[in-house]
């Protein structure tokens, strides 16, 4: 972990990196924990947490070189970090009251977010390997949901049927509020899952994702329950949508930019009029947040790197007819796009 | 809709109230989205989203007395609120570079966290009922829980089924992670639900909520799985913990403060030389977040009101031993307590 701390603090110009953020002291320390605060210097990391947390953290942080203390009781941050002069901290994050306080201390505070970005974008062996579980819960999940589909079922029953599914294959939660579209909902790319009912020959969109080691998942699958003859056009958009996923795995490599990654698929379903219905970027990274930087959006000059873990989502959405989005969480290795999520994306006719 | 938004409006003292954040925002239009601002002046209460919502939050704000406009391409919030002069914004909550920015445009910034804070603390009707169709929610989700419960199962496989039953009776997701915890790891009160396996005569703590339109519920159960005949201290313990509970519902009436409720439960618990134990507050305020203002803490001097809602959940923790925890969430109605959750207290030996 203290890889990891060293790539954040390297990356800004200050005494010291302090750290309060959830999710980006989770990403410091692989610790997870609702309080405290982690101060790296260049001699040390330092994570103060409260007696809830004190044993499981020094347990698991024996071997880190991050040193874990108790957070010293009735102490202001300013008088934890009174030996500072210049701290950075992610000023995006930080409250204006907060931000104040520590000026009002005289402390200097440069910006830890870019340094975050930057160093979350690509991920270690040890993350890739969390998110490879993540997205093995959500295949598993999926697979097992689909014989359980019958008609008559409201979106938020298949969406608790597969939650339920992903918690018993190891997830902690999802990673995100689960979308499941029957028929025409699913032309609204964030509809609200409710209580509409499952009819023969409906298309169902499932967007959905867990958490594993603190770790995201994200995946979408589009299909049919049953068919009802009246899907030709369901069909043909369908086998476009695919094309273009599977195109931007093909063609997608490391070098090159976000933006040119969402012109794959973009510029692919424009040969056939669906461009305009693609109404979203073609993706973005996640980690431990469901979105990360960066994107592939179609203004994102990133350069994409080995070790990046991204999704690729083309969609087409005709307000009212119908929406198909096929999703995979997907990782550059050796230069080349690898898909962590494998269910089937043949078109699935239940 | 509007009298929430003129309750906090007039709590601030400035030409507009600018409201950005999600649970905020929702607080005030009662309409949820991932994006949107609301600005409140004298004589006008205005929401700005985008096109992903704007036609379904003009159908549901339509009679609120909040417009629904959508958010200018390209404008900055500055020059969208460039008519002001001092705005009225959460100072605990928009970050240092949103702020640093606003004061760069000239604006005068003035804190609505305490406004915020009071006007929710007090719920309206439209709340309460919410509320209660959460707490019923959790209610029947563990009366049928209960038989699903088998030797074998796992924390993280209990907790699964009861948030799939809290789902199948209407709740849109968990308010906040499922704390389940068998024998010993009862007495760590934020124990992480994990793959620890029931066996007869466990004690099973079970800490669970969910969310329906919008609002929380907020529920803890202790009970046996099969009794060993060790149980005789757990027993003993539990009547006390359940008779602390109850007496704070007894005793505790508007107009009192909120480390009045908490000395109700401590006081008796300490008689019986358990007070030691019980090492948290006695409750918390909830509502759109699971966490709210005011608390039943040792040192809260809140003068606790009709239509507040919030936790009476005393615990008795004796590290490596046994954990003891019920938890309701009641409100404050007519003077006196009232219990939204209300499956069964009385000790369950399954």
């Amino acid at each position: 972990m203290i890889n990891r701390t060293k790539k954040v603090f390297d990356g800004v110009k200050a005494d010291a990196l302090v750290t309060e953020q959830e999710d980006l002291r989770f990403y410091l320390t692989g610790f997870a924990s609702s309080f405290g605060v982690v101060v790296c210097d260049s001699l040390s990391a330092k994570f103060y947490t409260d007696s809830r947390y004190l044993e499981a953290a020094q347990n698991a942080l024996c071997d880190s070189g991050i040193d874990v203390l108790e957070y010293p009781k009735g102490i202001s941050l300013a008088e934890l970090l009174s030996g500072y002069k210049t701290i950075a901290m992610p000023l995006d994050r930080i409250s204006a009251n907060e931000y104040n306080a520590l000026l009002n201390n005289g402390f200097t505070i440069v910006d830890s977010t870019t340094a975050f970005r930057d160093a979350m974008a690509v991920k270690d062996e040890g993350e890739i390997e969390n998110i490879k579980l993540a997205c093995l819960a959500t295949d598993k999940a999926f697979e097992e949901l689909l014989p359980l589909i019958k008609e008559g079922m409201t979106e938020n029953e298949v969406a608790a049927q597969l939650e339920f599914l992903m918690r018993k294959h190891g997830a902690s939660g999802t990673s995100f509020e689960t979308i499941c579209a029957f028929g025409a909902n699913g032309s609204v790319p964030h509809h609200e899952t409710g209580k509409s009912v499952l009819k023969f020959g409906d298309p169902v969109l499932i967007d959905f994702g867990c958490k594993i080691n603190g770790y995201c998942s994200d995946c979408t699958r589009t299909f049919l329950f049953g068919d009802d003859g009246k899907h030709e056009e369901f069909k043909k958009v369908y086998d476009k949508v695919l094309s273009a996923h599977m195109l931007v795995k093909e063609k997608f490599t490391e070098g090159m930019l976000g933006r040119e990654g969402d012109a794959i698929a973009r510029d692919y379903l424009a040969n056939y009029g669906l461009a305009k219905y693609f109404t979203h970027s073609l993706g973005h990274s996640l980690g431990v947040n469901i979105h990360e930087f960066p994107n592939l959006s179609p203004n994102d000059k990133n350069v994409f790197k080995n070790g990046m873990v991204f999704s690729d989502e083309p969609g087409v959405y005709i307000a009212g007819q119908l929406g198909i989005r096929i999703e995979d969480t997907v990782t550059l290795s050796g230069g080349k796009v690898v898909s962590l999520t494998n269910s089937d994306k043949k078109l699935i006719i239940l």
